[in-house]
């Protein structure tokens, strides 16, 4: 079976604040039922799960999103996970390391989806911007940080290889949303005290750029420091 | 109407020498009628056009590929040019600079076809090396060159952006066929006296990577330089 993950938009197009919405969210889950991104504006952290789309806006609010939504960039994929094994006790740090041990895949496109319980989640959420769009660093430099203890909740990931920073996050790119709602966003950090841990590796790339974007189009990335700039705001 | 150009592996897998056949020709057709790409152990320089596909050897030949020839890169996509212009009395550098003016499109892919003739036209084909292969480099520092003067034919070429180095050659790479198969291969240089220049715009790269080859999938790709090494091994 061919896994595939679809992606609109690139990272490097929001470095320099080219926040246009350019795709409905509607038309974003014809491609798949799971997924993380961002809104119009970088209104908010996006995380999709079995089909519906929450965003965790600047205040730390969840809503659930209309299929008119548009956003920037987002990843999704169908979801076909492939449960590894419960992982107990690890920071964040090691968790990772653990998966990236485990899977021995540091040449393709994975997602992670861990369904637990967490000693300590730490995330953020940015608030919508208004044109003139500011750029990434601006952006997350103004984020809501929000932290909770021993919450249950799902963490989706998607692992890009080193080749492709930039197109994404070079590594592990995470979001999180409580079962109960009452928080979620970018992870900055966590705990795990149990979680199983699901993954699916993708044998394609579907990269969908937004070419009715004039300003997309016609911009010149060459002063962007895009593999810097993403690291700077993207940071675990 | 959606235009995807199809990447099965990626440049910078032929940087250290995984030059294994993954995909049929059979199986690359399914997904295009025009590309450009190489064979197992960079068995010569492939064009294809209108559906054939043709290998330039080593030895300077063109040959027609069966169904059953494997690749370990290649680039593919279902021919929907539209025609830009009739250029003349152009060197390769300016030919590319009135595309790239032309277009003003530097952050999608797309694809080149010129068929017309040329007053000069400089390329190279490698020989099909063998396990273990060798690197891209030692390879192309062992290329035959070809000259053609005043020759006709079909020149098909990709753009890349910038991002996307290492994936596939920034900027342009191209490959010619000449019309009555006296020659062909990866361009080095060329003149065109006058061809007729088509091109077509993708908005999706569907990458799609070898994940059955274990070589790839657990090659660190850390020390092998990847941008430059492409730089050096491309250049135009």
């Amino acid at each position: 079976m061919t896994s595939v993950l679809y992606q609109h938009g690139t990272l490097a197009l929001l470095v320099p604040g080219l926040l246009k919405g350019t795709m409905t969210m509607g038309e974003l889950l014809e491609h798949g039922d799971y997924g993380i991104g961002t809104g119009e504006g970088l209104d908010g952290e996006l995380i999709i799960l079995a089909g519906k789309a929450y965003q965790v806006n600047g205040a730390g609010q969840v809503k659930l999103l209309s299929p008119d939504f548009t956003v920037p960039f987002a990843s999704v994929h169908q979801g076909d996970y492939q449960v590894l094994a419960t992982y107990q006790d690890l920071a964040a740090a090691d968790f990772y390391q653990k998966v990236t041990t485990a899977l021995a895949s540091p040449n393709v496109f994975y997602s992670l989806k861990v369904q637990g319980t967490f000693r300590k989640m730490k995330t953020r959420a940015v608030d919508k911007t208004q044109p003139p769009y500011a750029t990434l660093v601006e952006a997350s430099e103004k984020q809501s940080i929000f932290e909770g203890e021993n919450i249950a909740g799902t963490l989706i990931s998607y692992y890009s290889p080193e080749l492709f920073h930039g197109a994404a996050v070079a590594g592990y790119h995470s979001h999180f949303l409580a079962a109960d709602h009452s928080m979620g966003g970018h992870i900055l950090d966590f705990e795990l005290a149990t979680g199983q841990v699901e993954v699916q590796v993708f044998d394609t790339l579907e990269q969908h750029f937004p070419i009715t974007d004039a300003d997309y189009m016609s911009h010149d990335f060459g002063e962007d420091e895009i593999g810097n700039s993403i690291s700077t705001a993207e940071a675990e």
